[in-house]
């Protein structure tokens, strides 16, 4: 399927987008960008628009970042000196369809899309996504670690509390480096996946004995597991990082009042942001593919 | 929580049975057992039963076999001489009320325990069974390629149809020890797994492309989709190993006829059963206890 | 560089001689052979002597087998009815001047080899194609391993004694598989290789308290470490395995009168015959080379 | 054997050196030391010298840093303002017999300790030292890769110029996290070594069809082997990481004339200083014990 014809607008986020418009263009999409990094060299087939409302005008589909949308509305975009807020009027600019394609909506941008007619499509809870994105968050995690310790993750006593699908794959990852790894879940699915990664499986009442021996503890769930009580029996030399969404799995302020070192590693999907990129384009490109079919279908039948 | 007082009958299976028992008594159970073989150096605590009848009369709880029953109603007992098929005569000898644990039960067996009050817990499907099992599974799996190629695993080109649970282990373990894996799977999450894996993922309509070159087909899905055109594109020293149970999803007919070199790998979870039958063992005790814990409650109220 | 014109006897063997034969053919040689298992449908540029002396005559080249010779002088022939044991005669009837290629020649062969002025090229120590045959060797082990044990190798306890080329490699097949090894050796260079991947090293003396607690002990040393005294500590349900040539590192009839499980794991580089019969080829080859190449500059001089 | 009543000095160095100088004392050493960051908290029974010569006055033993001496003759010591240079006078402060265990010493540092009468032990050759600061050089090279690339190391292609002992575990390391390793050496047992690993062996003359297509370049090896010629065949966007001491195996100023991206990663043993220091430990522990029991075994004979 080529998307010639099919006008694109990709807003906000990093240089995950690079690739994400490269690869729109490349499939025969008319381009237009704005609020990401933009490289040196340009990328080819896709131009920069001068504002959101520039890129947004008379476009088929919007492409929003991945992370979503911050409390204050505004779409993710890191290196972008203003805030860009998806507005009633900016969307409204859009052609009759249109559609936008992004990580998830928050209750303003639902309210404008609603009130216009426009279908959101999001794509945060992909689990395939999440796995092929896994290495890449993985590898960032490994960056953290190596950055923040003054041992080595070979033999380190690492306690990963949670164990879905990246705490699996940071699990075997870890395993693989030769840290000794002990996995705190609540679900028994998730403990027997541990012991069958090599790591050894917990209870969550478990922590209170293997977090004083843990050289560096992972939190991957996002309910705060890891109060101030455990925090409290940890070694001081600890690390402690946070992988979930706010408010993560430990509790932040406790940890920091205890002088303990902790990371909140937030946007690790952003480390290699061209193999991040390509991979989230095989979702959103599904998604285009059904808005083209359906639309075809639809002017075939009148 | 201790078993005393409770009577458990474990009837049929093979090695695990052995463990399964052992642990029961451990535990505090009275336990009769029938049908599996017997250690020279007997099981601690267990007594051994002269018949099926016997092991079951007046028992609470009756363990039957992990794979469950064949199509004549039989017990799954590979080393006894008889078939022992469970017959309403004998479930009817066991107290009121009684309670049946095993993989899955079949129609007659159900007809049996539903006239008679008994209750049948099947723990066939519990996911953190099978991953605990997994391991074991995969050894089987190993040697069994072992013995039957001419080429190393090491460097080989390995195919594998379905990446569920075991199929996903399988995967790991293949390439840990440096076969270049591909994974053909319909859903994208499945073929997601398998790249994070370090497999090259594939749809199935590309198996007409990988089968030709490869040099080990290993199936764990159970629909047929290796079908005779398929094998017809295979190299003829290519061995097939299929792991899924009844009908597979190879077309074993067809291999035979091309000459093809199949092995149909059931069973393999009773290869290490010390480990497999302590794992199964977690399951099952999972039940018990919340029979026992039911009961003390009933008890209590009355 | 082709070897037509070369006339090659490939005598004695096992399955990995078919194709070493097939690539010393397919490269341009003159190839019979006797002695090895021969397959149904032949191969492919080979003919089959009806005698070791049949094979030998003439030929410039003569290719003995991997293991070498036994005790009483005959070539390592585990198929062959007869024992071929190549005497003054057999020898004496090959080219002048001729080549004899083989893991190890014992005194015998090489006081026939004086006299009648053949040059003998041994390739047992090379450490390349070791390694090469590494992946089948620590195949092979693995095969010995889930044959033989009712627990998996995942989650077992290791011990290994010894860690050379072929140790370091079983170590970081069996941590891939997630067993829990130590590793005891008493250079330390081998203990340090063995932490790095990801194992627990120790001095030999250390073997007191490491034994006891371990369900599978592998020597691949030569000399004997593991006596009686240690024997004596070692849980009565472990495996023991030897891959060491005799006497090897554990005291064997101890084992056995200690009721121990002991299995002298010998030819584990036959398993998957083409993968090492073709690794081993390329060190013969590299001697071939050498001898046309040495052949053609002296007739270019004369 | 109990070091007390020895005088230790530790000059010069990185973190490592805390760990160092901890473990020197806390075997029961007097241990004074200069030149290396101080930790907030101290050294428990180390002493922080004012300057280099008040270190080495007295002492029995001198521990220089790990990396060795500058060509200026100055110690490695690089979170130090002024250089350190071991000179004449400085070393005749110590006792008489005197001993300076370092990595390696210079011409300078030998002359000195030659006409003083002190012994110098280099350990920068130990092997076993070597494997045991391995998993930290690889995590630090893991470190600079994920900080300086835009794809993944899982399925990025590697191009790995040398196979010794760190580029072992790097080749390890690298084909577990997912990387298509290729390895061109020189050494036929090192192309055997990286086939074992899982990696794909070249002869260096291979290189001008690997590294085109090649997204990351590592060397290892001393002599330039990548030069001008070879890196005008590489991608623009290909990461090259020389792990070599000066001049390296790449030719880094055509790299950097070609635009292509170049790291010297140099020092990466001082990542996980705790880890490396205890390490280094041991391998100077033992020169320790040695020149110990020659003084003990000297004032016993007299």
């Amino acid at each position: 399927m080529n998307f010639a014809g099919l006008r694109i607008a990709v807003v906000g986020g990093d240089r995950r987008e690079q690739e994400i418009a490269r690869c729109a263009a490349a499939e025969g999409g008319t381009v237009r960008s704005f609020g990401f990094p933009w490289p040196t060299s340009g990328i080819e087939g896709v131009l920069q628009a001068n504002s959101a409302e520039e890129a947004l005008e008379d476009a088929d589909i919007a492409l929003f970042p991945i992370p979503g949308i911050a409390p204050d509305g505004a779409l993710f975009a890191p290196s972008w000196p203003d805030r860009i807020v998806p507005n009633r009027e900016m969307m409204a600019s859009m052609r009759n369809p249109a559609h936008v394609i992004l990580g998830w909506a928050d209750a303003n941008l639902k309210g404008h899309c609603e009130a216009l007619g426009i279908t959101i499509h999001e794509y945060e809870w992909d689990q395939d996504l999440m796995l092929l994105r896994g290495p890449a968050i993985v590898e960032g995690m490994l960056r953290v670690i190596i950055e923040n310790t003054d041992i080595t993750i070979h033999r380190a006593r690492v306690c990963m509390v949670g164990q879905g699908t990246i705490g699996t794959l940071a699990t075997r990852a870890l395993v693989g480096l030769g840290a000794r790894v002990h996995v705190a879940a609540r679900n028994r699915v998730q403990r027997a996946t541990a012991y069958a990664a090599g790591a050894e499986p917990h209870e969550l009442t478990e922590l209170t004995t293997v977090l004083p021996t843990s050289d560096i503890l992972i939190s991957s769930v996002p309910a705060q597991i890891v109060d101030r009580n455990l925090l409290e029996t940890m070694n001081p030399r600890a690390l402690l990082i946070d992988l979930a969404a706010p408010p993560g799995g430990i509790d932040r302020d406790a940890a920091q009042e205890l002088g303990l070192k902790f990371i909140w590693a937030r946007g690790l999907g952003s480390r290699a942001p061209i193999t991040v990129g390509r991979s989230q384009w095989s979702g959103i490109r599904r998604r285009v593919v059904d808005i083209v079919g359906a639309r075809r279908e639809a002017s075939a039948l009148t």
